[in-house]
């Protein structure tokens, strides 16, 4: 296999740019004096409909802001020590550019009013982002596992070693997961995209500003229904920490999985140089630190509950998603052992008393791949003569003799494998001569063929599914 | 106002079943027993369709199942010592009931395709019934918020009087915030209800079981993708204790102001004995339990991430909903001062250079009511004739003329609406005689008629947005 | 009672200097490089004492730090684009003052090695100015329970009015909490106090470097043990922040009480000017912002593990604990009715069968005060003569025998200490003329004289003790 | 080395002991009931003491108290479905034994009097068991450590091999961090035992009982200052839960090393068949159960507040610590490799312009071992003349070239130590013969003899330490 990186091949050079961005202080600002300008903007006109300010008055507030914002843009945006935030940093320039009527644009708006509805203006901005970098995240994973069908690699379950499994099973594991997300966040939009403006301090707006206007100018989804909920809840910010939480869950255990398959010891992926750094003191280390940092992150993640934490957050996630993408892996398909088909040789004693070809017709009406050999060893298991049908094993009965097998493999210090056919009749007499084809790691996962397992039909399944959710979600 | 309780008068007598029902032990298992036999039914018939069992074995195991079952709901079922869990119980009893053929039913069932597929089950039953309670909660709040329109008390901002409001728009400020936990739990629902069965240890189930069977059997809505992915994750158990979570927060705020509202300095409302109870020491007193169980719960749901959290919290939540149900008020519509008409102040100050007949003909475009009087005056302000046009003052400059009342009134040790006018007009020359109009509680209310307010119109519009809310998550 | 402020007469002026702070962007850098100097001055002098620099290398680099110190504490100290850090900022600074010599001083230092250092001297520091605000605050307490001794007012439980206290007995209950709050500190500071530079990355340091020495320098208590253990450890942080959330809830219900005492509805105490704010909608608003604040920070000091979070929490404490002692009060010795004495009136019967004299000589070897009236009354009960023995009502039956008079009481609609004697007869024989004396405050607190209580005696107990550990914990 | 188990060899068997009980349902009454009945006592004595019991009446509660005692210790005690909790069910029981006489016990006790002094005297117990099963595990560690001093392995940071250490100074590095929660759980101990009885509900104990006779009867170090505060902070329950939640990060980290070093891919130890669990579909897998579980139950002990919580973790604290001395460990001392000595390449360099004798005069007053050979190799370098004194070369410089060899080496497809004298010196001319002398495991560790390193000397200092810490702990 080539020695590009897991993800793509995007990135190249020292360090990434992306990695760098995580060590650099970032400025939430720009989308938060945009959702205040473009709040402040609409409430204007909504003064003016409700004869709070004339056509005039109007007109000079909204080129005042005009004008804040291309400060801001340009850079020249100039801060006093008394502004205590963004919302009183635009009023005072506002008031300086136009004077008095300036005053006249906080008529029966509060501040909470303001600071909700710039907060969700803001946070409507960051997750539309967010979306779209988790929809290339899952599909570059979905291309990868369709590109990488054929690699076989050991299912761990407590670390040990389990079950034999395509690669792209083990990918396709994480990129379903991050299907859930795209999908909770199109819930939490819904749920952000909802204007409070209009709703006063506690009882509402006193002055007639028609609420669907401002809806309207702002292209909120809905209008809140309530102004003394309006203004206090933040159901939406900890829907949000909540969905960051279980998202960061996601790509923190795949970088655990990476990082452990990194290992000297494990050697199935190698991260490239640029997404590793070294020691200041060892000269032979090259750390994970990207996958590290995810892991660091998600932790960081839990528990917040305020605007900052949001802000944070969110560009945490993205920059997360990014690096995420840029991983190398080379060495796999390697470190199968016999003893990973110790339930495939139950299986078969189970077998031994059912029809293998209606087996083989079933697999929820999708028909075993027709060609004869797949996976590794291309041998043609599936296509053998059904056995005679006999009385047929339990599996727990078959699941004992089994383990009689791995015991006496280890006891006699062989592998699995190993053992003559004698030896495994001392254990049952249904084994025979077709036990050999248990050994074959390609046979043993075309086996799952049933919807969402590891057999290559499965596979295929599961990318068009998540193909097609994608397209959905993005419709 | 009639000294009933509060939410309604279905509960009387010494100590309410339902407070009963916080301190004895709960027994999850019906549900649980029920998923359990439920979830292996549907496999065995998986099985037979595959050819693992013949008809006459599948037949033998759901007579098994079902006696198993019988023994559960009679009380009848032994637990055994060496019984680990609700799924190794009811195997070990079916094969004492059945025989060896009980080893079947495990053919390509992992324990974690078992655990799971139970759980999921067991939830989505949970989940409806915390759904059902839900609406009959927002039912009551929205019935008696209607029925309470006329009542105003003060509404408090940092424990300090804000703004008179009505009595239903705090009611109505719970309920929406509710309507909102509904509609999430309906969300959640959906990701519950996806079959993970047929997904085996790890790899996928290699025998053929028919997925969509299963699925059909138990009545899920879908198929789980990936079957690393379904015997692990439990994100639905995360988004459910999340759910909960904010549920809880929900009702925690809701329990924090009526025991507020409850005390002698407040005297808003009055727990009845029911949903109180008394100390061993000092005979006087009467503690809100009740209302303190649900805050105390609150803080118990948040963290958890298992099975037993689950459980514990589905069955919390139905308790506190229906206790929630069951609190009195009394003494209300008191307390409402002066120096909370300060705003009202401050916009009579702008209105002066704005058409009032303008301002009174929009509010979204729907008419003020048209009886004059509404509220606790009964004044009819809101017809006065439209004061002429004249340069209006901005807001800033009115709120810090009417900060300069209160200092007055404050200074002189008077209430501030027995500021004479001369008195007013050192402050601004814009107030005139009709000021006196401002001092009316009910005038005050009825200016809040833009949507979400707490006007009449307004509170009758939200009650009509939150039954059609209502009305559609039942569909 | 005068209108000074709660805990004392410090701060005057619009707006405290302390509040101000809350909001302002804070640099921690001063004490983080100081530490950085200092340790580097220190591994510098361990390098030359090992042969690995000469004396003249080392005056070199001791000159050089010198120099970078300087440069902080002048404000002329330029960061680098480039500069990930304090630590590496540092090291690049002293390389463009000395030259090449300046890469000597990470012989056998790792990153961690100094890190871990750094933070240690840091939280060194900070904790001191802790322990000494906390003392403070401990002090001024103290001082003002002295004080107010004879100022009575209602103890709540569940938020419902339970027994008459001193007002001293509340101060002293948040005082208290704090003298193990500042016993716990010095724990903490005990194990942040101890050296693990030398460490090296994992194994060590293998220069012969003499951390003997390194401790003595930097004046640490202890050497670390282990040196894997040394680099990677952070129970100290864990614990100070653990220490930080402790602290902060204790202040954090005290905040909450003063909010409640400080409604209209209470109306015990008032907030001063200086530590409130008001509204940008509501002209009358007067918001107790400061004791919000520190409720709020409270919620953010959990749940967080990383340096950043030490610097904050340890800031934010710094702030709170001098806002916390910035707070009047008013409006006191108020609020306490009959019906707070129905323990007492309990106790009465319970006492009938018990010689009073008895009674009065004990309470724990130390006598009642001498002065026969204290508190509200100044009535002389302790001293009236012994009834007669007689058989002693069991505290249960007394218990409901004082239930029954409240409700009796509360159905007749009069006040508990208005029934008749002929009335409370009709409930116990036992109740007699005397029954008078219970409806005295004074007396009522004064018969709490077991250590702890609130009677005056027991008040002066509790702060002496908390004087004594006060002296204890500065020696 | 033998195949017995890692910590003791005290359990065998196809599953220990320890492990079902972690299964089991617990019964935490034992201790509740023998501390309720105990206060109760106490109480009764101090009653009488203040004349409110005739010393008939104690004696005939103290009588009661006993018969309660027996029927719980004899598993007779009958509970009724009307007991709220052990301490109504104890009351209800003496009053059914000896008559109203019971209803004088609770005279001027509260149930939070009660309630509290009973959970101090029961947390009092359970963390004496803990303080002596957290002894034992360390000093089976320190043991294990002593014995198994010759054996080298890698030590990794982020899961990448880093220098190679005594496998003993990895076992030293945990018994380290479990020296200080010893340390601490003795200063929770302190405040836990301090008597809180005799606070009545809030304001204290009004009827002269005399709390030094509590406290001494009671065993208790000291006496609550004050009753508010005594009956209402649970201080020592979040001590002693954030207590546990540390210890358990210990432990969950030593689990976690030890999972992967049982992996097939690392194969450093074994876990024991006792200590493992099957899987009930894959017949070969044998799971590290044990260390799991102790992984999981970390996570359980966080942010839990409550009596219950503090029961289950102090009952799995006990069986985790057994559990935890229960492992295995073969096939260790492998898989070192050269590129792990880069650090000590780079040293090489930095020592050429050292005096090495004076080096190895240092290390912290103690000499180097005397003996010529320790560790793998057992040869002489320590004892190599010195060689001439020459200009030094900077750290920063000898970690370039070091990386300059790792590079070559890689590129060259060899290991670091095959790289010939010529090539070395393209890279510095400092190279000589000697530097053979580097790839010396046994060389390497024997280096950091600094206090705290993985030099023998430095190891048996550690044991040294920790064993007199243990010594002091216990005293």
């Amino acid at each position: 296999m080539q020695s590009g990186k897991l993800w793509g091949g995007r990135f190249v050079g020292a360090v990434d740019p992306i990695m760098e961005k995580f060590n650099s202080s970032i400025t939430y600002d720009r989308h938060l004096w945009e959702a205040d300008v473009q709040g402040s903007k609409a409430y204007s006109r909504g003064l003016e409909k409700a004869g709070l300010l004339t056509k005039a008055e109007m007109d000079q507030i909204l080129h005042g802001l005009d004008k804040v914002a291309e400060e801001w843009a340009q850079g020249t945006f100039k801060l006093n020590p008394n502004d205590e935030d963004i919302h009183t940093a635009n009023e005072r320039r506002l008031k300086e550019l136009i004077g008095e009527t300036a005053g006249k644009l906080h008529t029966g708006r509060s501040r909470n009013d303001q600071v909700v509805t710039d907060l969700r203006l803001w946070m409507r901005h960051s997750c539309s982002t967010l979306s779209a970098l988790l929809w290339e995240l899952i599909r570059t994973m979905v291309d990868r596992a369709e590109a990488e069908r054929d690699i076989l690699f050991p299912g761990y379950t407590h670390l040990q070693r389990a079950q034999p499994i395509r690669w792209s099973h083990w990918i396709l594991s994480h990129a379903v997961a991050l299907t859930r997300d795209s999908e909770r966040l199109l819930e939490v939009q819904k749920r952000i995209n909802v204007l409070p403006l209009g709703s006063g301090a506690i009882a509402g707006n006193p002055l007639g500003v028609d609420r669907e206007l401002l809806r309207a100018e702002l292209n909120f989804g809905a209008i809140s229904l309530n102004s003394m909920d309006a203004t206090s809840e933040r159901d939406f910010v900890a829907e949000f920490l909540f969905w960051a939480s279980l998202c960061m869950t996601h790509l923190s255990r795949m970088a655990e999985d990476l990082i452990l398959y990194g290992t000297k010891e494990f050697s199935f992926v190698q991260l490239s140089d640029a997404y590793s750094t070294g020691s200041s003191l060892m000269p032979q280390k090259k750390n994970p630190d990207s996958l590290e940092l995810i892991r660091s992150k998600a932790g960081r993640v839990f528990g917040r509950e305020d605007k900052e934490a949001v802000f944070e957050v969110s560009d945490t996630m993205s920059a997360v998603l990014q690096v995420a993408t840029g991983i190398n892996r080379e060495n796999m398909a390697r470190a199968l052992s016999p003893d990973m088909l110790a339930t495939d040789l139950a299986y078969y004693l189970v077998r031994k008393g059912v029809s293998v070809g209606r087996l083989g017709r079933r697999s929820q009406g999708r028909r075993m791949s027709p060609r004869p050999g797949v996976g590794v060893s291309g041998r043609a298991w599936a296509s053998a003569p059904p056995p005679p049908r006999r009385p047929q094993m339990p599996f727990r009965q078959a699941h004992e003799a089994s383990g009689k097998a791995v015991f006496m493999a280890e006891t006699k210090g062989v592998a699995l494998n190993q053992l003559s056919l004698q030896e495994l009749q001392t254990i049952s007499p249904l084994f025979s001569g077709d036990v050999s084809r248990v050994w074959d790691y390609g046979h043993s996962v075309e086996q799952y063929a049933a919807l969402g397992g590891t057999a290559r039909s499965s596979v295929d399944w599961q990318i068009g599914q998540v193909r097609a959710l994608l397209r959905a979600q993005q419709a």
